[in-house]
Parts: structure tokens; sequence; C-alpha cells
């Protein structure tokens, strides 16, 4: 079966996938369990910053023309009356030759109109009064902080599409959202095929190895922002295996499978998508790894039939599930972000296709290196731990040097605005 | 008080701290729960990978002396005695001119040493056998993933100290880590000073402003990978607040303040240290911003009394907590992570100490770029939620200019092993 897929191209089978985009509802959390999530609201100033016209320092604050006349021969000396701290309000209105001690974040009290740090003052006790000496004029304006300043009520601040890190989460809290509107997580459904694959806690049998693709993507589906939900194994019967896709489909709003999608006799994932009348979007992709990856379509929900291979699998998820996800919550970056890179080893293999080669991300004297990890051998699940990047060589090249600039793709950060467009078979 | 504090060196803070790490004891969770958590032993393979000689393929698993003489003009044929799918065992070994089908991931049945693909055969039925036609010759181990090619049984994959993500996670289940040991996370206990402080669901007030240090700390205390423990706002009365700090200090590792460090006549914290007899480590770093920021140490225990300004705070935090955290971890990278990048932007301030400058970081054809975001007054909420860099500028150095290269702090990503040795103040 399928023996004759035609391969289309990495961007063409992103853009298929995202014709069947959906958009996550909002939902509003509390603001103590946002962290990571994505903003499906702009975040908007309720308020100036400063609200208020205030002291950025611990001072005095005076009216700056009593001070017109100060030097450091001829020091003038103001009545302190009254003391106000961060959070209070002065209760007098100082009048000529008179101050108001004030903390760092205090309001200016009415009638002051400039602040005098603490160091430039001298504090004198007389009659049991404060006064203090000040050797300097002071222009109306000195050190505050004017209300507005920073930012106005009705601003945008944050848009739509950002993920709550802490920065965001202070102006979250500085403009009141106890509660944060955030976009759903979709449910991302996850299914094994493998006869060969034991559960991480079986002890290993001849001819089996454990299941690894499963925790690897439930793992990447949370960094992605979505819920993973894990079925378990497909079993062998293909009654059995059909039933229980088109159950999952009911209760995800995707569902990823792995494996089952080459040319072997117990890869049931095409005859399922036949059975089911899905839509076949593409069964294979001029890439390696992943050239197997499947995605089918079935009353507007999307089938990931990814590769059993752990590199292809990981590599289909992060080019095909990840934007689909980030579309969903409504992220502004859908895509992996893509850079430029020096190569710092040979890469000599001949690429009929394109080529996706898990790396190791450095920065050196402020510019992007990438090393291939490991052999890259097909199913090679230890370079996959070391790796934190894709290096890409478009398909039709020969073999790279060392020193050559390549494109690469970051697995971890921020993600990009544009489809990979490198790809071409 | 304190207005005679001595400045230490940014670096000189740092290595003050990392006096008193501690570290987090082992604790073994489900592989479920185990991303984003840090190692606490190496990942040990508990068997090769392969685990056994397999096909790589999905083909037909031959005897490679039988097709010694095959070629275009004189194929040969074997006859097909048997179907083995990844995870089964052949239960015959083909003699001379048999074969037998094989799935991709199975077992080398035993008498093969060879693999040849679907594509480069034709099955031919004839009396009810089937038959395959071969037009080439295959070499001993053609095509063969061959036992512990990739790894070794004991060999380690991964170092203790690494984050689980989806690749570590996939290493994980393939060795058999049902169980994950990780480290403990330590808890951060966080206490807000400032009668100014509004909670987050409070109306404003003249005078007042919403807390939103504890929001963005909390969620710096997560991301670093420790349990943040948010015990509110510390009352006006230094009895009070002396109390709350020593029973805090009881049920946390370290325990974090906000606010309350400066000269203002409510900055309790200096008192409450010398009430409790703790061992103030430093209480000015030659730094802006976070010139304040103070550190204690009381039998073993670290009291991080950070600025209550927000950017002050937040540097503060990822300078001194942030490695504190992940030495507890056992992380192998506790810094930020430091890289060189061109200055996107004018910086004409001069610099009389070392200068943190939120920004924001971009890649631009394979360089690291950084440019500052905001106005960076003190103060300004608003550009800390469109930073994920810091630009840090030397103390005793006049503006810069676009074009400059800088050093930059990474707030995101995977962190640095080095501690920050630009400072001079």
């Amino acid at each position: 079966m399928y023996l004759d897929r035609k391969p289309i191209k990495v961007h063409e089978a992103i853009e298929a996938v995202l014709q069947f985009t959906q958009t996550g509802k909002i939902e509003y959390i509390p603001i103590d369990e946002s962290d990571n999530r994505y903003l499906k609201a702009p975040i908007r100033a309720d308020h100036d910053i400063p609200p208020f016209d205030r002291s950025p320092l611990d001072g005095f604050a005076v009216r700056a023309n009593d001070t017109k006349l100060a030097t450091r021969e001829k020091p003038i000396e103001l009545e302190v009356i009254e003391t106000v701290g961060a959070g209070g309000l002065a209760k007098q209105v100082p009048q000529q030759g008179q101050a108001i001690r004030i903390m760092t974040g205090a309001k200016m009290p009415a009638g002051t109109d400039a602040i005098v740090m603490f160091e430039l003052t001298k504090e004198i006790e007389r009659d049991g009064k404060t006064y203090i000496e000040i050797k300097r004029s002071f222009k109306p304006g000195d050190n505050i902080s004017f209300q507005a300043e920073e930012t106005r009520t009705g601003d945008i601040l944050v848009n739509s599409g950002r993920q709550v890190d802490p920065g965001v989460k202070a102006l979250l809290a500085t403009f009141g959202y106890s509660k944060v509107p955030v976009a759903k997580k979709p449910v991302v459904g996850v299914y094994a095929t493998g006869t060969e694959l034991l559960d991480v806690h079986q002890p290993l049998e001849p001819g089996k190895i454990r299941n690894s693709n499963s925790y690897m993507v439930t793992s990447q589906i949370s960094k992605a922002g979505a819920i993973p939900k894990y079925y378990g194994k497909l079993v062998d019967d293909f009654d059995h295996c059909y039933e229980a896709v088109a159950n999952a489909l009911d209760e995800v709003d995707v569902l990823i499978t792995t494996g089952g999608v080459s040319v072997g006799d117990f890869d049931y994932l095409p005859a399922i998508y036949e059975k089911l009348g899905a839509n076949v979007l593409f069964n294979k992709i001029g890439m390696r790894p992943g050239s197997v990856t499947t995605v089918a379509e079935y009353k507007g929900k999307l089938l990931f039939g990814l590769s059993g291979n752990p590199s292809a699998c990981y590599v289909g998820f992060e080019l095909l599930v990840r934007p689909w996800i980030h579309h969903f919550i409504g992220s502004d970056k859908p895509h992996l972000q893509i850079v430029q890179g020096v190569l710092k080893a040979d890469f000599p293999k001949p690429n009929p296709f394109v080529r996706f080669i898990r790396s190791k991300m450095t920065i050196e004297e402020g510019k992007i290196f990438a090393e291939p990890v490991g052999l890259d051998k097909s199913g090679v699940v230890t370079s996959l731990a070391n790796s934190d990047a894709l290096v890409v060589l478009p398909g039709g090249t020969r073999g790279y040097k060392k020193g050559d600039v390549v494109d690469v793709l970051l697995l971890n950060g921020e993600g990009g605005k544009d489809i990979i467009k490198i790809g071409a078979v």
C-alpha cells in the first residue's frame, strides 16, 4: 500500500495543516495560575503609571521657590512639618519655609513641587522642631516622577498572543488582572502503535523495545502549550484499532499516532484513514527523517500520523503539530524560530531531500553555531536528548563543510513567525 | 541607618551568596511528572541500543551468500517462509534459498545476515508458495542495525544536573526509568513590604499602587525551578514584621523580601536582620538598578532583601536568587547565560556603576543583537514585560553607541556556567 506515495515539500505540508487550524476559546484563570499561558486579550492600562506625581527617592518635598537663594555659602533652612511614607498622604500643605519628609513612592504633597534627597540635606533639631539645611537651589519638577510619564490609562502594553512570563505577570498584577484572559488549551490525544513496544515499567523481552515516543510526544505537547491525553498502545487487530481511533477522535481536538504509517504489513493507519473516510492531506514529505509523516482530516479534526522512528516523530511534531497547537492558543509565533548559524563540523552525506539534523546550538562571540549531535542515524534516541536545534540542509545538495552557514531551527525559546520555506524536494 | 553603606562588586555579591548554597535531596517521581525537573543522577543505559541486531527497514531477511550470483540479467529467487513483525520473533531458520519477510524494528532471524528492502524485490506466487526475485547481491551485514551500535549497556547518556525535556524524557522511557531521580525543589518564601501596596483585586486608592513584585517574583521562582510560598504583605509595625520574618524562616529554604531595604524611615529590614542576629553579607552592590539589594544569613539560611523597585527586584532575583536555586536543584548551569551582542540603539547615559538594561534580544544573520526596551527609568514595570535580556554596561564607562558590542545576559534558555565577572564599581 502506498508504495507510490508522492512526496510534497515541507512548507506545503505545513500550509496544508494550517488550513485546519482552530481557535481556542477564551477562559479567565486566576493570575496565580497564569504562568506560561497565552494571553487571549491585550493587557490594557487601567490607570496611569505613575498613578500620581510621586517621589522616586527618600528625601524632602519642598517648594522649589523656597530654595532659590540657597548656596553652599548661604544655605537655607526649611522646617519639616510632617513625614509621609509610601502609601500615605500628607495631612498638611507646607507654607513658605516648610517641607515634608517623604519616602520613595509616596504621593507629592499638595503645595510642593520638588524633591531634595536625604544626602543633600543636613537635619537640625532646635526648640523641639526639625529643620533641614539645603545648600543649592532646586527647580520646580526636580526629582519628581510625574503621573502618566510611563504609561497612560488605556494604553495597550502587551498584545494578545504573548506568553505570560514574570515580566508580563508584573503588568497583569499592576493593572488589576486578578483573572487573566487566556486561550483554552487544546487536548491532543496520543496513540502509539507497534507490537514491539513495552511500557516503561516492563522488563525487556527478546525482539521488543520500550515505548519512548509516547513519553517524548506528550512532553512535546505540554511544552507546546496543550494538554496531552495518552490513550496507550493500539492493539494488533485492525477492527480494534479502527474503533479506538474513531472513539478517541470524539474526545480530543487533534489525534497523534506514532508509527504505523509506513509500508509494513502491520502499518494500519492508511487503512484506518480510508475506512473513516478521512481526507488524507499528504502521506509523504520530501524530508529526512520523517518522510512517511502523514496527516489526514476527518470532520475538521486532524489526525497526525507521525513516524514510529523517534527522530522522525520528534521532527514531525515540531514542524507540523507545534504550529497547529500554537495557532489554537493564539500564539503570535507559532513556528520554530529559524536563524542562521555556522556549522561546527563537516556533514559529508549528500541530501537528496531536505534534511533536519539534530544539533546543539552555541553562541560564541555573538554568533550562532550549530554542531550535529551523535551519529544522526534514524532511531538514535540518544542524540535527541542532547540537541536543542535542528540544522536544515536543503534537498538536492551535496555535503556541507565545517564553517558553512546553514539554517538552524531553535527547539527552545519563543518561536518564530515564519513557515520554514526551505525544502525543495 | 546605613547611609554609609559600602558597595561591593556584582560578582562578589554572587560569590557571597554561593557560600551558602545547599543541596536538594533526591526524590523519585513518576516519569509522567518529570518535565522540566533536574536530574539528580545520570541516565545510564540498562541495555544496548539497539538491544539486538534488527532490521531498520521493511523488507526481507536473507542469507547474503544466497544472493552472491544475483544480477539484473540473472536474478535469483528465494522462498519466503514466514513473516515477522516488529516485536515478533521468527519461528523458523531459513535454509539455503529461503528468506523471511521482516518489518522495521524486528529482530534479525537466526541464520540471516542481510536485509533486502521491499523496493528491490519482486514478489512471485507459485504453487501456493511465495518467492521473491532479487537482482543484485548483498553482503553480510547489509542494512542491519547491529546490537549496541548506538549505545552500550552501562553508558552514561545524560549527566546529572540536566533539565528534563522531551528528548531526555525519551531516554528515560527507553531505559525503564518509570521513577525519575530528581532534586527536591527548594521552598522560597516571599514577603512584600510597603504600605502603598494594594492587592491585585483591590481598586486603586490615592497614594497607593498595586503589588506587582510579589506576582513577578513568585513567577521567577517557579521559572527557576523552585516552589514559591507567598506570605503576603508585612505589616507596618516593627515587632510584627520581626515575628513574621522569623516564623517564615522556619518554613522555607530561603526567604525573599521585596522592598524595605533602602534608607527610608519605614525600611525595617536592616533592623530586622540586626534583631535576628543575622549576618549581613552585603547591603549595597555597585550596580544599577538594585544597589540597595541586601543579603543576610541566619543559621545557614539566606534572607534576600530585594529592592521594592520592580526592575531592581527583577535583576536582583536573576543575579542572586536564581543561582542559589539552581545550585539547590543541582543544575549544571546556575547563572544567566552571558553572550556578546551588538547594541541596536544609542545609550548615552554615563555608567558610574555597572548597569543592567532591560533589552530585547534578536538574532539577525546569525548574530546576536540587543535593543534597550522602553525608557529604562527605575520603576518602569512596562519594559520588563517586553524584555528577554539584560544588556550589561560596566561601571566607569561613558555612553554607548548603536553598533557597540556589549555583554548580554539571556533571561530565557538554559543558563550559563559562569558568574558575571563584569562589575567594577
